[in-house]
């Protein structure tokens, strides 16, 4: 167990006099709370829930927790928390950085100032083996302040460790009872809150006072469901593409001349994609769901891409801005079907100059190779991950279909289908927009779950989801409560036992946001609709905006 | 000869309606002038001018302009222009865009609007080639409107293409004829400043009333002099990229494990990447008109970033963020001896397999060759443009250095110098850039440029750039004017002749910027000293920032 001052190193202290004067700017706003929040409210439990699939599996392996309701605050009535209590606290980050991440920390951190007394905060460093380790640092307040409205997970960093196997519990468990732990914060992902809900299950059977609450993040937007409606990162990730794209549409029409691939970040889900082409109305916008719905393939792809190049070529149109999913051949089933036989292959035969190996290939994942760039070709055969298997992480997307439309332009010029030249360029927005200063938004909706959270686990509560809704209404009018984990999940089949997982929320294609954008693509394609979202504004008009997919989703008009 | 409707479809109109509201919010902010735009003034010559080099040659080029006075703009006094006048004034956008572009357009029109009655202003399309093929659109209130503080250059779209031959001065003669223009102005770069005051000696000599102002624009920053301190758009292109790096160096240190090298736009000087530096707080900064003072070979600069890399992990940090010019490479003398090398043996000799063809390059050609990564030795051998040349401008010199400096690693890792595991991402920030919406200083400064280029043909002069100075001070107090653009050139030899150049600005090592950066980079190197400038705000704090470059030039603290 090691205290703060001997890993300072390893995450420094911000200064605030180095800031930025837009950074120094954030660090003073007053966040606005939901009114419930700003006096006395009663925690009020809900029915019983259930699971999102196969109840009777996560009855048996959450016991302790399964069925348990979901929680609101509502404002005053009879059971008002008591001032007095003291609580201790531990918060950890899990996983890839989203906006807002410190504001999550700073609600916590300022609900327990204003609603107990003598509370502490333990930020545990490095993700959840500071927990597993004991590896933390007693949050103050001059500790959390350069931190308020500011983007990254530096204040505490975060980690990928997950807390698995039984030794791992039981360290967790004698951290928790070491420092006392009153409640648990993981901040995290899908895969984040399943592991909250494990820690809850555990401490709860064997009575250890710890309870744990889940908050959702990740920028990719894929952990949502009807009480949880986004996850926090996800506005100002978003915000940040579509500023990127605008500015580069804006290029595309003023140089008349250049195709740009963007590939955006976002694996397992679209969501990221649509909502960028709802920001911006590109040309082109693939979403991996609909393409695995209708079991696109590679070839189908790079023909619609096409197509739609040549129609703007005869309307005098030679540019234009098309959006990848980071994620995209995750979705095309011929792709994994190519890839599988290539590790089977690899593993066993030797990779002959003359390509006699291909013919251990089936016919259709032949075809598909020989369809494929000859750089990504030599991509799949060389660079293989330690266990020896292609890395398809590694595959820039955006380059490829750029090849591959390419190619088949060439073709088409050759037949006189297609007159003009073509000029390709590829972009990658990723890291850029996992660290940004989030938005008012994400700010103010960071720091409502944080703060919920604290009052969740003031009443006592464990094994929820913090859950803020009525978002599209004023911060005044939010709803704050708690949603049972147990009740977001289902099971999956891994290595011959049931696993508990909460799975992703994909890209609904009869949803109203990829149904509004079904509803304009056309339009998109062959006209220029471009729209330029500009900076992030932080004071003034678009300030408070709201993206798209959440209005959508949530009812309202974008 | 066409007119405005015949092309519209080459450069389709802005919809407004489909504006985001940050665009929108911009369309009717009123722009500040300086104080001596604002009421009646009088243009002054001062005292006759020379050449930047060799006057005796440009003295010889421009017979007619040779020595005239630059003239600046004084409130009142007794040569007041007269309102009654009726103008006919082209404009022209040339080579690649920079935010601001449309706001030098606006505040042409602007002038003439106020300060003149009944004069047209003729916008040609798509650059110089639009003088030369007679294609424009006449500019109405109504067109020109979507685009006031906007970034791009499509209201009429920019080109590339020169007015050089005898017969193209001839075709820009005739359309200057056919429309009855009184003046031209000409937005570009150096080239085309250069191109400008051609045309202006060109028709002076030839007794054509159409007279030519210049103005200056290029995100890359290198064309300025004492009396243009800086280019259009570099302000905001530099707040763009600071604000994605800001944002990357957030994330490394969050995540704690990545080494983030970014390549920045700028090809001839390095003006942008020094910039970005002083904005942030990088761990490494390559200047590329440093390494060529130095004499630097590619082995001493991945050395350098290499030890900077083993001193971090020995105080803990293995991460960073390494800032590359676009230009690198062309600054380093022994790439430029290969490439040459490499273009004379590729024309000629087979390149064979066994590697038989290296024996013909110089041996410290062939020592840079085999250090090079295989990827970028298969680039140099393969891709070459249609005169057979290697293509140069197509390496991606961050991922170059990254691999460079992963085998260097990898070797002292073998040698037991260096003990960590190294991940590298690699980022290029370019096209995002040149196109964004313009900053406060760059709408602001491009407005005065135009409103400035106005008051210039109104008072009948040529062959001037237009010339906005004092910027450190508040608007009001700019001062307002026109620098005679040959005294600006010197000459190059170029085929057995002297032609005209106004001589890129480099980074200069014993000027403020330069000076500011040396004196801190040793700090930012080991610690970690980030800053993250966060989106261009409009409104509030840092809304009306001057880019640090422009400050330290001019003498005034950043």
């Amino acid at each position: 167990m090691s205290s703060s001052s001997v890993n300072l190193k390893s995450v420094p202290g911000r200064l605030t006099s180095s800031y930025s004067e837009v950074q120094a700017s954030r660090l003073d706003v007053s966040l606005p709370l939901p009114s419930v929040l700003k006096s006395s409210f009663s925690v009020v439990d809900g029915p019983k829930s259930s699971a999102a699939g196969n109840p009777e599996e996560i009855a048996k392996l959450f016991p302790n927790l399964f069925g348990q309701p979901s929680a609101v605050l509502n404002p005053g009535g009879s059971s008002v928390l008591s001032k007095d209590t003291s609580l201790k606290i531990g918060v950890v980050l899990s996983g890839g950085q989203a906006p807002g991440g410190h504001n999550v920390i700073s609600g916590i951190f300022d609900y327990l100032q204003h609603r107990t007394s003598g509370s502490t905060v333990y930020g545990f460093k490095g993700g959840p083996a500071g927990i597993m380790k004991g590896k933390y640092v007693e949050l103050s307040a001059e500790f959390v302040y350069p931190y308020r409205n500011q983007g990254g997970f530096d204040m505490i960093a975060s980690g990928r460790d997950k807390i698995e196997t039984p030794e791992q519990f039981k360290q967790a468990e004698e951290t928790a009872k070491t420092l006392d732990l009153d409640g648990l914060v993981v901040i995290g992902g899908d895969d984040s809150n399943t592991n909250a809900c494990l820690l809850a299950e555990h401490f709860r059977g064997k009575n250890i006072k710890t309870r744990v609450i889940g908050c959702p993040k990740t920028i990719d937007g894929d952990l949502k469901s009807k009480e949880v409606p986004v996850s926090f990162g996800f506005d100002t990730a978003c915000k940040l593409y579509s500023e990127m794209i605008g500015n580069v549409m804006t290029d595309a029409r003023s140089t008349g001349k250049y195709y740009h691939f963007v590939r955006l970040m976002g694996r397992a889900a679209s969501h990221i994609t649509l909502e960028c082409a709802l920001e911006t109305h590109p040309n082109v916008t693939i979403i991996g769901e609909e393409v695995a719905a209708k079991k696109q393939t590679l070839k189908s792809v790079t023909d619609y891409i096409t197509d739609i190049i040549c129609k703007r070529a005869e309307l005098g149109f030679n540019y234009g801005v098309i959006l990848i999913p980071e994620g995209l051949i995750d979705f095309i089933p011929e792709v994994q079907q190519l890839i599988a036989e290539l590790n089977e292959i690899l593993a066993h035969d030797v990779v002959d100059e003359a390509g006699v190996w291909k013919k251990k290939l089936q016919s259709q994942s032949h075809e598909l190779f020989e369809f494929l760039p000859p750089t990504i070709q030599e991509q799949l055969l060389l660079e293989r991950d330690p266990h020896g298997n292609v890395q398809v992480a590694k595959i820039e997307t955006e380059k490829m279909l750029l090849q591959m439309v390419e190619t088949e332009l060439d073709k088409r010029k050759q037949e006189g289908k297609y007159k003009r030249d073509f000029l390709g360029k590829t972009h990658f927005f990723g890291y850029e927009g996992r660290c940004g200063l989030p938005t008012n938004f994400d700010a103010n909706y960071c720091y409502a779950l944080g703060f919920g959270a604290g009052a969740l686990l003031h009443s006592g509560k464990t094994g929820l989801i913090s859950s803020v809704g009525n978002l599209a209404a004023p911060v005044e009018q939010w709803t704050v409560g708690g949603t049972a984990l147990t009740a977001l999940m289902d099971v999956e089949r891994r290595h011959g036992k049931f696993k508990p997982v909460i799975k992703k929320a994909m890209v609904e294609l009869e949803g109203a946001p990829f149904k509004k954008f079904a509803s304009f693509r056309d339009e998109w394609a062959l006209k220029n609709r471009y729209v330029n979202p500009g900076p992030i504004q932080f004071l003034g008009p678009a300030a408070n905006a709201i993206n798209n997919t959440l209005l959508l989703e949530l009812g309202a008009q974008a």
